[in-house]
């Protein structure tokens, strides 16, 4: 029987790298850590780095050791935000134009006690120069770099490495126009390959050991320096405006629609969900005090009682005539919607009640 | 100078695996095709394998040839959607609880001509049932099984691929309450390890070369028959319920806290936002009747002209005293904001003219 040659794609994790500070020559370093394994970066390969040491060697601490503050510097814009134990829980776009729980805020394995990593300024331009740096080393420039960050996703559990950065290497692999094996168009166009390389080498770097660099060998497709093939930075990967369906969550959204942006003095003041259960009462003071938000007199809360099960309660007296009373009505629906509550109201003058169940979705 | 051992996790693309038709053997194909390339299934391995081909296995084969009637039978629930030049494209939450484009319908390589492909029914089953078969072969049972599909992301371009079933292996490395090198929590504590795997694998079967299984060695950290380490399915990165952030898109979540919730016939009659550009006019006419979807009375439209640049203009007469103005211009504030639009109305008796200017967002 012959024997198939089978491809094969080779995550080497890069040991021995030393504590990287500020203003090493990162180049260097990720050099004589390959060398150390006895391997040199061969023509197609791809070398793969953690945003931390880019960052530690550019000197990326933050002035200040609040984390939170660091975060709150750090956001762009505010897509969704839960209360915790510990405050309010924010997922946000970086400056990068990332989306993550924490901008990619890094308090762990800084390095330096108490300090906090921010990422690098430019990560397209940091892996750039890092492969410049290696090309002279190397003596070719036939390879790729990747910056890695870790990030959540929407719809799964767990976190994943992804492309912060990119340099002389192919980020999506485009497929559109190409028949499948039946003849048809393939169903699936655009593979993000930088972001699977990423994954692949966090497989090998993992968190806890010190192997912050992977060497990828067997992808040479993705490096060629063949001009058809486009090397774009990462920041192609970088999905916004009218494409990007999740702009906000959902409860953001409705909330937002009311006056209440995520990150907004307005949502702190309407008061931000629980990651966990709230008491039904709770949640229909909230959604009150969101309906009422841009009226110019709040309704005062006669009576509040009870949990959704089998319904939570609250009387409102609506002041003046100067509060339209079907605007707080229509205001009250799309915020009892953000708390996902479905409510009956009975209107008896200025008087308000409110009953209300639900299932916190 | 002593040289270092590096770890290395090896990814092999199992070629010479023939067509897969309805009741084969998939155990036996798998392993003939390792087997092929001189190869066997070692201790520690991982086997990730192309959903399609365990799908084609088990004769999964749509009875529609209409694709977009096949995508509605796998839909669980619509999480957006937006009009594009071929009809309603929707993203959704298919039967397996993987939020995609197409619910892992499946139209191109199908092996069969017009039919389409669905995913396998309980795809952690059907990888435990392939790792029973191959253990069977292989003579062992220290090995994982991955089986995978891809999909797009929010936030970021292009597609990857991800771990729809697994058995035999750990799908999340935890690393919770695990020190750092200083001492320090952790900051990230939960990997997508599974998903991950899925990635580097695609990485060598890509999507045009027959490459459907791929043999990933040098991670038998994720195997280990060791009971300390939960060897769950992939269900279990299924991210679903209140910790779900993202569980409609932004705009859908507006538009459904008024009544017309993506997917539904509500929805349609209002009207679906297009992936295009869109004259300001449409959009406006699209806010009016989201804003008098739940109204007895449809305000009838006396006037409609131009783009958002500088403003687009409807003139609407709001019949009866059975509307509540009040309550419409509530609305309308909400669904103008559902289509990007910040308007100033002005109300002269029952004749309301709405300006608005926006940017699509």
């Amino acid at each position: 029987m012959e024997v198939q040659a089978f491809p094969v794609v080779s995550v080497i994790g890069v040991r021995g790298i030393p504590e990287v500070v500020a203003g090493a020559d990162l180049a260097a370093l990720v050099h004589a850590g390959i060398a150390g394994g006895g391997l040199a970066i061969e023509p197609g390969d791809i070398v793969v780095v953690t945003s931390k040491i880019v960052s530690k060697a550019h000197g990326r601490y933050a002035d200040s050791t609040d984390r939170r503050a660091v975060v709150a510097a750090e956001t762009v814009r505010v897509v969704a935000e839960r209360m915790t134990s510990t405050g309010a829980t924010r997922i946000v776009e970086g400056r990068c134009g990332v989306v993550s729980a924490a901008a990619g805020v890094d308090a762990s394995n800084t390095g330096a006690g108490e300090a906090i990593l921010v990422l690098p300024e430019r990560p397209d331009e940091a892996a750039e120069q890092l492969r410049a740096g290696l090309a002279l080393l190397a003596g070719h420039d036939a390879f790729g770099v990747i910056v890695t960050d870790t990030a959540g996703r929407p719809w799964r559990g767990g976190q994943t490495d992804f492309a912060l950065g990119a340099a002389g290497v192919r980020v999506i692999e485009d497929y559109r126009g190409l028949p499948d094996a039946d003849g048809r168009q393939l169903d699936v166009t655009a593979i993000a390959v930088a972001d699977e390389l990423a994954a692949a080498a966090d497989l090998v770097k993992g968190k806890v050991e010190r192997i912050p660099v992977a060497l990828v060998r067997g992808l040479g497709r993705l490096v060629a320096p063949d001009s058809s093939v486009p090397r774009d930075g990462a920041a192609r990967l970088v999905r916004r405006g009218p494409g990007d369906f999740f702009a906000m969550g959902h409860i953001e959204a409705a909330r937002a629609a009311l006056g209440a942006a995520p990150g907004s003095a307005e949502s702190v003041a309407v008061g931000i969900r629980s990651v966990g259960a709230e008491p039904g009462s709770e949640r229909l003071a909230r959604a009150v005090r969101l309906a009422a938000l841009t009226l110019t007199d709040t309704p005062s809360v006669l009576e509040a009682s009870g949990d959704t099960e089998p319904e939570a309660r609250v009387v409102l007296h609506v002041p003046g005539d100067d509060v339209d009373l079907g605007r707080l009505i229509a205001r009250l629906e799309v915020a009892l919607w953000s708390e996902g509550l479905t409510a009956h109201a009975e209107r008896a003058g200025r008087v308000l009640t409110l009953r209300a169940n639900g299932s916190g979705g």
